[in-house]
């Protein structure tokens, strides 16, 4: 068991850790050659542009301008400046919610850590069990334990202060809870109400058309719609099946970055054209010139993109018997979402449609069998990823072991046996391949999610950030609390009763505090500081720059921002919220590091959103019902824990007091499900009514129709006129405004971050670029 | 171990019993003064008339014909002859759907039993394990017990064709559950489709609606409606608390009943008026005379009524925040009974109104919030009684017996010392405690079904139907297979693990056949055969008759013909499903015994409905996905013990196998949930279209408003008009033909089967109870 010293030391290295990653970051963001790294956000809304244009030749580069580097701790004041309705408008509303999830955190564990320091730090320290079972068993004990409850004797009086916590953590927990689901639903409320009009508000995706041998899916949709929906039917959309064509986009895309690569290569040394091979990746096959190759492929690729656009446009193979059907009014769509249409419910099945930067084109037309097939294929896969994961990983670490390199590799013993690379290997190979699933999960995940067959993008993420949770649940906090692998647990579980499991665990809850606390600094503290210095797209964007951009649009193109990563970020949260609810009653100390955490991520994290983040879609903060009930669920479990810890403290006459609390919670659960949820999921008639009654007062005489028209087209065809306009604008005079130009890609999603005009400062760009 | 010889004799001291069940129902049914206990349905309908009116004296009372006696048992191919259509048309959908139910029975257990007995009687016999372990441990077994699944040795190959067997079971069950849900929803499809205009296809039931100052309930139903489905919106009725108005009405009509009694009895004996007390159940109070005192107690309650209905029609306290609103087509119905209406999804909450004969008018305004507490309270409460509802019986058994009555009243020595008595209160008394309490239980589910909230009487039965399967399956099904209180299986399976629990059920399944052979003979066989005899409501009639009938419209009331009593039918029909399920793979020889018991069912309650049953509403088959629920849970419930059983059989590399069975069944009852569920819980806007453009091109003139003016009325108003037409009626000569009268009674329910005009036969009548 660690000591206070133990943990001191851990923090003070996990402290420097993020202080140089906080300071790393207050210096590098000050260049202004970082500057599309730290502040993409605000270059892609317009309203900053690059500081190379002006100035001396070096201060492009390096901020010689000693008296910024005073202020360099300025962002955090900054970050925390942008009122709440400001960021709303400035990131959207998902973001907003977002953070309140760290700001929940911190309003749900302020006071329970003020109460348990209060209450249950004295009530702990002022016993002698550790002491006297040190004298009797000669156990050993640090000073972190005398804080903890295995400091209370077996069967003290003294519980019923834990059990009154308990109680009142509980209480104060859901109470926040339930003000926070009230303020989110508002805020979603509030936001929808007070948008501009979408084209999502008058659309309803349609799917599993039935196939009719007399008319097409265009002509069905069309019949059905005008003769059930007859008074609010407007217009629709029949999807198109363009995965191909845009597979061929993409490589076109990839390929004209390469021709980019050569002819800048090319333009730096004269002397020698750069050659390439037609083979593999390059490796292999003819060498040809590159430059020419790559024309003569880009070439070709257009041919075949304007083939397939034709095919795809008049093939009914290509026509899915699916459609964005739009209304004339929101009462119109918001009535036939939530309605059913058809006799048969798997035919014509309608939801809201999202908003078209969130669809999710590939899945639009499967069929309802073979999404009840997938979701059990994709059920069945996720379990046994969950438990057994470990057989593959543990074979590779089997094999790349020294004996097991030895025995397939002889050739290679020399080197291995070389003292210093035997012992990296032995020390880093295993953990390497471990490491490596454990990146590559979340890909995994999502591709589960799209297999399985949503929708939109925001519903996948949704899903694989439900998955990743469960994962982390049983392979981080269960594997660490039963120390023992999933499969082992899965084993336990099936063979233990269900009064023993709360016992295993609640016994082993308060012996891992040291180690989740230095959890948490490693993972809470350094990482999140790590977050802020954005270190790979820092790397990727000076590769880029140097190897790929011509122009303001590839520069542009080369800054990936990227978003919040629901799907990775918020299971993180869910396990923070998971440790404090089960140590909150068990181990107080515990609560300050994840205080700190909580603290230190929203900072972070407003920081970003404000700066850096541009997210791909809007879904109003759909994802809080998610939220809120895994935090119930963890609260749910550290009651089932304490009661087992309680039983085998001697105090099992505490089991009908604390048996309340998870019906009570579930109960609470439930009230709030009822209350809240249909504001994420539904969209009240009432509201909609409202809205188009101001519109009509307003604007009389929309031309709805037009507007609607092409607002769900495949973003493949979207690029189409892009294109074209792009053509369209190379051709013209420079002298479209910058700024007004920007304007309007406000709502551009970054999927379409390459449509664009060209810039006006390219030669400059290059030749900057060729001085590093 | 029973053997075939105990089985047998046991077999057939129940099929005689049956039979003589049967034989007196045979003989009773064609005497004519029981007429009215054994074909009410069709005297309610209206086609058939007293057979008093015509033909000899005594062969009004008996039936003297010989000839019919010879063909005594032909109300058995009567109940099978009339086609399903028509039987829709005659008894409801309801009543069809429901004897359904048997049918599937039959049909998912005779290929079953043929497939076991075909292949695992053979497999089962050819061994010796019992024979053997006879010689070695003295083991008694019987023959049943070398059918089944215990006589195949340890370990042995043959399992597989158990294994094999549980596949095909799974899959028949399966496919004949799908094939008979897709039945029923087309079958209630239609039956909405082809039905005639009635109210609640026009009517949503709001809930909840918000207090306001300035306005009245009604206006602020009106006004909502108006804004938010301003082309739809027709007429509304607001929900009026007359519940005390009720209770007066009812108390009326029970005076009215003894004034009846007394008449009838002065009328027989003119010496001497009847005298009566005016205290608590006339057993105490002053002695006054009956007649007297009873016609001013009717004068004071009718005066009362008709205070407390002004009170009701003008005390806003009356006035429930509640309405039915009315719709101009069905459309406008379907939509808002389907959406969301307001931002806070816990007021204006729509629903579909029931058909007026079915809403519960009690609950018809708890708020949502107290809807929350009430179902925590009844959760809470229904756990309890499931698990701990042997503690008050057996205290009151504990103080039931010998020693505790002498205790407590020792001047009752001398009678209990009686040998006789002694030993009745030792073998009765106990069980009668465990009687009682099976006999009032129902009633209990039912009061807590209607504390929890639910608004219609058809989901009034499906909820207690739903907790009546729990406490059946645990107190029943589980107490006898695991051989202890439903308290001590909750010990066992909290102290349990998970995989040990199907092992225990599993292992003493077989050794639990008798007994349930046994069950089935008594409660499935002389238990069904008794219900077509009616003696309960025979006895009743035949004292109604003779005590209260004065006009042929009591006599129309004290028919009684009862309902299908769905909350406890459907439960009874799944245990059997249960039971036939879990033996199928175990003990084959379970089969036969259960199929006799479906058929049996089947044609009497055929019988039952066709003849006696007069249905109270009519809820188009809503109760199938529960019943298709409850059938899936037996068979994944039977799945899990079979594969506990295996494990302990040695065949334990059988479980990967057979885990993959109830995987698969839960997923298949994902699907159809998903395909046919919906179906009975939503109203596809494509019919609803249909019906009202159809309604629109018969009838253009249509007066929609005046026709759902009053639809929804508290039947106690109702009444009032009912009582005015009667007086009304009385008052006319007596030239009404009897035949169009009942015609229109066609869909009267039994609540109100007090309607309807006097008999034209009254002295008659009198005349003749009176020779009784």
């Amino acid at each position: 068991m660690a000591t206070f010293a133990d943990i001191g030391l851990a923090a003070g290295v996990n402290i420097i850790t993020a202080l140089v990653f906080l300071i790393a970051f207050g210096i590098l963001r000050l260049q202004p050659f970082n500057d599309r790294v730290y502040f993409p956000k605000w270059y892609l809304k317009g309203l900053r542009s690059s500081p190379t244009q002006s100035g001396a030749f070096v201060s492009k580069f390096v901020n010689l301008d000693w008296r910024s580097y005073i202020r360099f701790l300025n962002w955090v004041p900054d970050a925390l400046k942008m009122p709440e309705p400001e960021l709303i408008d400035h990131a959207g509303l998902d973001s907003a919610v977002y953070l309140r999830i760290y700001l929940l955190g911190l309003k749900i564990f302020v006071p329970v850590s003020l109460l348990a320091w209060a209450v249950l730090v004295p009530v702990n320290w002022t016993n002698d069990t550790l002491a006297k079972s040190q004298a009797t068993d000669n156990l050993q004990y640090s000073d972190i334990d005398k804080l903890s409850i295995s400091n209370i004797p077996h069967g003290s009086q003294r519980f019923w202060t834990h059990i009154v916590m308990a109680y009142a953590f509980t209480f104060w927990t859901c109470y926040t809870l339930r003000k926070e689901y009230e303020k989110v639903a508002t805020m979603r409320l509030h936001f929808l109400a007070s948008e501009r009009r979408r084209p999502d508000q008058f659309t309803v995706l349609v799917k599993n058309v039935p196939p009719d041998t007399d008319e097409s899916v265009s002509e069905c949709v069309e019949h059905f719609f005008l003769v059930n929906h007859p008074d609010h039917y407007l217009t629709h959309q029949v999807v198109i099946n363009a995965n191909k064509l845009a597979k061929l986009v993409k490589e076109k895309k990839s390929k004209e970055n390469w021709l980019d690569y050569y002819q800048i290569k090319f333009s730096r040394n004269q002397s020698k054209r750069p050659m390439t091979k037609t083979g593999f990746l390059g490796l292999c096959g003819d060498k040809v010139d590159a430059i020419n190759y790559q024309t003569a492929e880009i070439e070709r690729l257009s041919q075949e993109i304007a083939e397939e656009r034709e095919r795809v446009k008049t093939d009914p193979k290509c026509i899915m018997p699916a459609a964005f059907v739009s209304f004339k009014t929101r009462w119109g769509a918001a009535v036939c979402a939530q309605t059913q249409q058809s006799r048969n419910p798997t035919l014509w099945l309608t939801e809201w449609a999202s908003e078209p930067r969130d669809v999710y084109w590939d899945n639009l037309a499967i069929p309802y069998v073979s999404l009840t097939v997938r979701r059990l294929i994709v059920a069945v896969a996720f379990f046994f990823l969950t438990f057994f994961f470990m057989i593959p990983v543990a074979s590779v670490q089997s094999f790349a072991n020294i004996e097991g390199i030895e025995r397939r590799a002889p050739f290679l013993r020399p080197i291995i046996e070389v003292p210093f690379i035997k012992s990296f290997i032995q020390g880093v190979l295993p953990g390497i391949a471990l490491k490596i699933f454990l990146i590559v999960l979340p890909t995994i995940l999502m591709i589960m999610s799209k297999f399985e067959g949503f929708l939109s993008i925001s519903s996948l993420e949704r899903r694989s950030a439900l998955r990743y949770y469960i994962f982390n649940f049983f392979n981080v906090f269960l594997v660490t609390v039963i120390a023992g692998t999933a499969m082992k647990q899965l084993d336990t579980f099936l063979h233990e009763s269900p009064a023993e499991i709360p016992k295993i665990i609640g016994v082993a809850i308060p012996m891992n505090a040291t180690f989740f606390i230095t959890y948490v600094m490693v993972d809470g503290w350094a990482g999140i500081a790590g977050e802020i210095l954005r270190l790979k797209p820092l790397i990727f964007y000076h590769l880029k720059n140097f190897f790929l951009v011509k122009t303001e649009k590839d520069r542009e193109a080369a800054m990936d921002p990227g978003s919040i990563g629901f799907n990775t970020g918020e299971p993180q949260i869910q396990l923070y919220f998971l440790l404090g609810l089960v140590f909150a009653v068990v181990t107080p100390v515990f609560l300050p590091f994840i205080l700190v955490f909580f603290a230190l991520a929203y900072l972070v994290f407003r920081h970003q959103i404000i700066n850096v983040y541009n997210q791909e879609y809007e879904s109003a903060g759909a994802f809080w019902p998610d939220v809120h009930g895994r935090i119930v669920i963890a609260l749910v479990f550290s009651q089932l824990v304490l009661m087992g810890l309680m039983t085998t403290k001697g105090a099992a006459a505490s089991t009908p007091f604390l048996i309340v609390l998870p019906v009570l919670t579930i109960f609470f659960h439930r009230y709030c499900k009822g209350r809240y949820e249909p504001a994420f999921v539904k969209y009240p008639l009432q509201e909609a009514m409202m809205k188009d009654t101001l519109e009509r007062a307003r604007e009389p005489n929309l031309n709805l129709k037009g507007y609607l028209q092409n607002a769900y087209i495949h973003p493949v065809f979207k690029n189409e006129d892009d294109d074209e306009d792009e053509h369209y604008n190379a051709k013209l005079d420079e002298s479209v405004m910058v700024p007004t130009k920007r304007q309007s890609r406000r709502n551009t999603p970054v999927p379409s971050k390459i449509s664009g005009g060209s810039s006006p400062s390219l030669p400059d760009v290059v030749h900057e670029n060729s001085q590093f």
